[in-house]
């Protein structure tokens, strides 16, 4: 691939901040829930490699990394930092093949810096897009939204697509890659802004705010496919309006924020059922052996001007513990990262 | 195929008795939803043929199909004959491609005669078994187990199996199947008796009786296939007790009653989402495709003696009201035919 372009400035601090997690959360993680601290740069061992991290990603989905239940990753332990995807350099390496200097976006956590080996590496960062975009564009949000179309979604063209959270991080990229596989795409959203968003920026045939339209109102009827990102009332309402063979990519479950115990709704095997539904999990690391021809798309769609990308990024570390809070609550407009460098 | 066995005696009586749909039953149909007529045997037109029924099915499917809801198929219409599969033999034809004196399986509803077309057969009875196992063994209740285990279910070898309505016309035959493609089995059925039918008759290397058994103790971790005919409360645990990349057969709702209003229950999408399963519902009909190859599957496993066969056959029309409340209460033992030769 292309050189990276708009590489940010970045110092070595001589220590390591990190975002700890402090107690587990109710729901949504607040600023409390986290406490920062200083601690030494850690030391790497045979194979592994110091990354210093640039723009720590802020993801739905790291509120089910920090509670206690059953999930589909071990719960992240007290005391130690946020797991978290992040972009950073690396400046110290014993793993041949990790080279210094290069730039990685990986596991490596809310904090300054990490010690790391090759399995915490998600993807290197090499394409003609700006560092950033790989922790958003090209990182989990877009290549969720592409393989979760392509894998589970596979709209054909005249489909209807329904996205909910649809000028989100992923959302966005959802209801412009439906577009682009020719489908007629509605998207929900939290607010009138990001109404605008869906249908200017994102270019959503229709969109509208779920928290004041009736929704049996606005959701278009026949379905094809329904890009899910909430659950709760609009999973309830849009499974009474697909099409019969019609897919459902459950993606995030934003709607409800607790799980323990189980919040109820109305019984939905019988949509399913007279439906015909395929209603799907995705969870985009099932999809690794995808990920590399993804990017390659993605960053194509994008540099052809069809694929538009919006960040939105807070500058210091100390905007980490309340990031969580903010994304659940609608606040961010595009990609959420803190910037560190 | 081989020639037809074990045809029974039928009279051609000088007129048609018929089953109709007297009022929208509330849940399901009770005795005194239907209404017996007597009628003049029905004139067929041109390129039409006049069946005489020897066997009427009684299948749950009927429940929906005679209820108002928005449904896979239209109402059946108050004062018509309730909606059936019938296997019955050919009287008289206008159609050349339909010989008189040739057995059919079709959609010839609760009656001793029907008038009918080409698009209401649904296989012509020619395999070696009882002309009654065209009506079951061979017939939705045979489509429906294997094609919702080869099409949506998809077992591999060694994958761990859970059936509900083990015992069922249906569930009785996805168990064996299960068997023969490799599964560990696990079914769970409504009474004891046929708790001993499942582990005696099917081959389940388990099963329970729902009312009895306490669901969370009894049913297996890691469940790669459920094949669910109830929805509610088993569905609901069930889930909770998927592997990872589980597929849910929804091929009934027995367990609801009625659906307007919606019941409600737990809420299931975090759960396909984080085991992520692939949830589909199941209509023979949108498989027809595929019933001739599974017919011939299916007759030779029953032939080679791997597939075993029940049926409860009662005898005489004025069985076929009060059968579907029979079928819901869990009265009959296999497949549920009425003789009306």
């Amino acid at each position: 691939m292309d050189r990276l372009t708009s590489i940010p400035a970045y110092s070595l601090p001589p220590a390591n901040r990190r975002v700890l997690l402090a107690r587990r959360p109710h729901g949504v993680p607040q600023p409390d829930d986290f406490a920062i601290d200083q601690a030494a740069i850690p030391e790497i061992g045979p194979r592994e490699f110091l990354v210093r991290n640039i723009y720590l990603s802020v993801d739905p989905a790291q509120r089910g990394w920090a509670s206690a239940e059953a999930n589909y990753s071990q719960p992240v332990r007290l005391g130690t930092p946020m797991r978290a995807l992040a972009v950073g350099v690396v400046v110290r390496s014993n793993d041949p093949e990790v080279r210094e200097g290069e730039f990685l976006y990986g596991w490596f956590g809310w904090q300054d810096y990490a010690a790391a080996d090759r399995g915490r590496i998600m993807m290197r960062c090499r394409a003609a897009v700006p560092l950033s975009a790989h922790a958003g564009l090209l990182g989990i949000n877009g290549l969720t939204a592409h393989l979760a179309m392509t894998e589970l979604g596979r709209p054909v063209a005249g489909d209807v697509l329904l996205v909910s959270t649809a000028a989100g991080s992923v959302g966005g990229f959802v209801g412009q890659i439906g577009k682009l596989l020719g489908c007629r795409t509605v998207g929900l959203t939290g607010d009138d802004v990001k109404v605008a968003l869906c249908r200017e920026r994102f270019g959503y045939d229709e969109a509208h705010n779920y928290r004041t339209a009736d929704l049996d109102a606005v959701l278009p009827d026949g379905i094809n496919v329904f890009f899910d990102n909430t659950g709760g009332a609009i999973l309830d309402a849009a499974l009474r309006r697909m099409a019969v063979g019609g897919r459902v990519v459950q993606c995030g479950t934003a709607a409800n924020q607790a799980w323990t115990p189980p919040p109820t709704g109305p019984r939905n095997e019988r949509e399913v059922l007279t439906r015909r539904l395929v209603w799907s999990g995705f969870v985009v690391m099932d999809h690794a052996v995808r990920f590399e021809d993804s990017t390659r798309q993605l960053a194509a769609w994008h540099l052809d001007g069809r694929l538009a990308y919006e960040e939105d990024i807070s500058d210091g570390i100390e905007h980490a513990p309340g990031a969580l809070a903010e994304l659940y609550a609608g606040r961010n407009q595009g990609k959420k990262l803190i910037y560190v460098g």
